[in-house]
């Protein structure tokens, strides 16, 4: 990535601004501060407008950010001035009235403090400026993030490979971390889910001392953050024991769901849309009620972000959007089952980057 | 640790809640809501008041919510219900005029959003009443805290034993953390900083593929997360090549600097006193201006939490805080020296639960 993909990404968030009443934007979610910069630190904000584009941040950062957003402008403040204090100061010597202020990133407290600190200064919250950018993945970003998907399955492999039934969930999730890492990943993209039999109930449950060899199958869900922050969500079920009637039912009609949602994703297509195409299917089998969360959320430089596949969700698919497509069932003291895919929406419809086999045959370990 | 441990934090709250004008707070930090009841899943919100005390949660925790809260009330959200409708119902049904929100957590969407959903409500921003109380650890916590700092200590000491010039920054970083997790460990307390040579400039250094033998020295800065989430912090510089006299002298300084603040540690005194301790020991070497960040902070749940050891910190240190003791020297192209340790606040005193070797010759690797 050049710093001139930091710069355009900067002037087109500029271009939105102008449709606003602000003359500036802080940019306090670091994520974005990231996407927009280049700078991999932490702690820092961005003021960015027509007038002025300014990192303000620590000095633990100079040399950091001097490295990595050449020509960029900072202040850097001393660890006796606060934060607050010091985006007054840039406010003021850019002679700005009206500000827009990240308001899904920004506490009440921050904001008090800045309306106190530059009290001639009009404050406006502003929801989504960047995150909506974000949303459409430019092709450098789609690469990256195949990347993170092939250190995932590769790694996946290596697990599934290994596995033995004397070892414990979290045996297994330390395990296919260390084996992303091998492949190349910064880290995983979030703790993974190692969940046996009746623990795969629980859709967000903790690796525990439960042994793979307690029941007879388990759930994995897992993810790689590549070297630039990129980062792939993938679920799968691996079938150790006998094969339960019930689990082979349950599957199917998962897989099926998740084969409906993504046929469903293609430009145009609302949100809500590729939901109901996947949760009418399990509402169908008698399941609508065990399948308890959205289908799905985009991915990127974090492992949730816009746009949500919910049934609330009206954002219409853009091609260049990566979404998870992941239904589920769960049933209290049985079982839960998911099957998860990242999709990259495309111009005519979509691409299912990830390739782990997922018919229920290639779930089964001999 | 019991449930009546839990049950027992949020009584103290209640006792605090009293002193305010609120009937009820939200508490909108999830470490915060672990805190106060064991629950160790996420997105979630504690309303809790003299009332009523309801945990809002949604289905995919419902299981581990009855298994890891018995007996406390919790409101499960549909993937229909926004969080901040179901907080206004529960606020609605618990009959609540005045609630107080935690302001350094909510954000300013937030906000809005159950202001304009509560509109009878009437909403107080509220900051640090449950980071107050975590300030203090308790006995068990310090058990825990003690707990994360072995499981990194004996990861540290098979990382050294295993070093050699052809790994990178990177591969130590992840042995360390692997060795972390073979100890016990959850995970890492943060991605460990390895950084060799004129890297160790700067002070969030993120491990890069530069190798261990480029340089006459490396610096790691490292900890551990145990089961319960408790976590440790330490920082230490490893000597692997010539012994460079420049290198010898600034850590000298450091070292001195960072006895000096630890002896300055004991009940009653404030925090920014300690910081001044050691701070002056560094600027009267001249280096003063090599010294950018505060000299520490407080450790348990969170990496970063209160009290903070920094020149603007009036807080005064109670027996049972946990605080690091940093100080550092950073010279830009050349490298960097920080020594950190873990220190408890005593009745008379102070104790230092790490203890890795810090003499300058225990540095060397031959």
């Amino acid at each position: 990535m050049t710093d001139d993909r930091f710069a355009a990404r900067r002037q087109k968030l500029i271009q939105r601004l102008r449709k606003t009443e602000a003359e500036a934007l802080l940019v306090t979610n670091f994520t974005n501060v990231s996407y927009l910069t280049g700078f991999s630190g932490h702690d820092s904000y961005l003021l960015l407008g027509a007038a002025a584009t300014v990192l303000v941040s620590d000095s633990r950062y100079a040399t950091q950010i001097r490295e990595e957003c050449p020509g960029l402008d900072a202040n850097i403040r001393k660890n006796t001035v606060q934060m607050h204090e010091a985006v007054a100061r840039v406010v003021k010597k850019a002679k700005l009235n009206k500000l827009a202020i990240e308001s899904t990133s920004t506490t009440v407290s921050q904001w008090e403090e800045l309306e106190t600190e530059a009290k001639a200064l009009e404050l406006q919250p502003a929801a989504g400026l960047v995150e909506d950018l974000r949303m459409i993945k430019d092709a450098g970003e789609v690469t990256e993030i195949r990347q993170a998907i092939r250190q995932a399955e590769r790694a996946f492999e290596v697990m599934r490979a290994s596995l033995v039934a004397s070892m414990s969930e979290r045996q297994v999730a330390h395990d296919l971390e260390h084996a992303m890492r091998r492949f190349g990943a910064e880290k995983a993209s979030f703790d993974p889910i190692v969940a046996v039999g009746a623990r795969a109930a629980l859709p967000h449950a903790r690796a525990s001392d439960q042994l793979i060899g307690d029941a007879e199958f388990l759930l994995v869900d897992w993810g790689a953050t590549n070297q630039r922050g990129y980062k792939s969500d993938l679920t799968r079920v691996l079938v150790t024991g006998k094969i339960l009637p019930k689990l082979e039912k349950l599957y199917g009609v998962v897989l099926n769901a998740q084969r409906q949602g993504i046929q469903a994703i293609r430009p145009g297509v609302k949100c809500r849309d590729v939901d109901v195409a996947a949760r009418t299917v399990i509402h169908q089998s008698g399941y609508g009620k065990r399948f308890g969360h959205g289908l799905g959320h985009g991915i990127g430089l974090d492992i949730h972000e816009s746009p949500r596949l919910g049934p609330l969700s009206e954002t219409e698919l853009k091609p260049g959007m990566i979404v998870t497509v992941e239904p589920g069932i769960y049933v209290a003291n049985w079982g839960g089952i998911r099957i998860e895919d990242d999709v990259l929406v495309t111009r005519d419809g979509c691409e299912v980057l990830t390739s782990v086999p997922k018919r229920f045959e290639d779930t089964i370990i001999d």
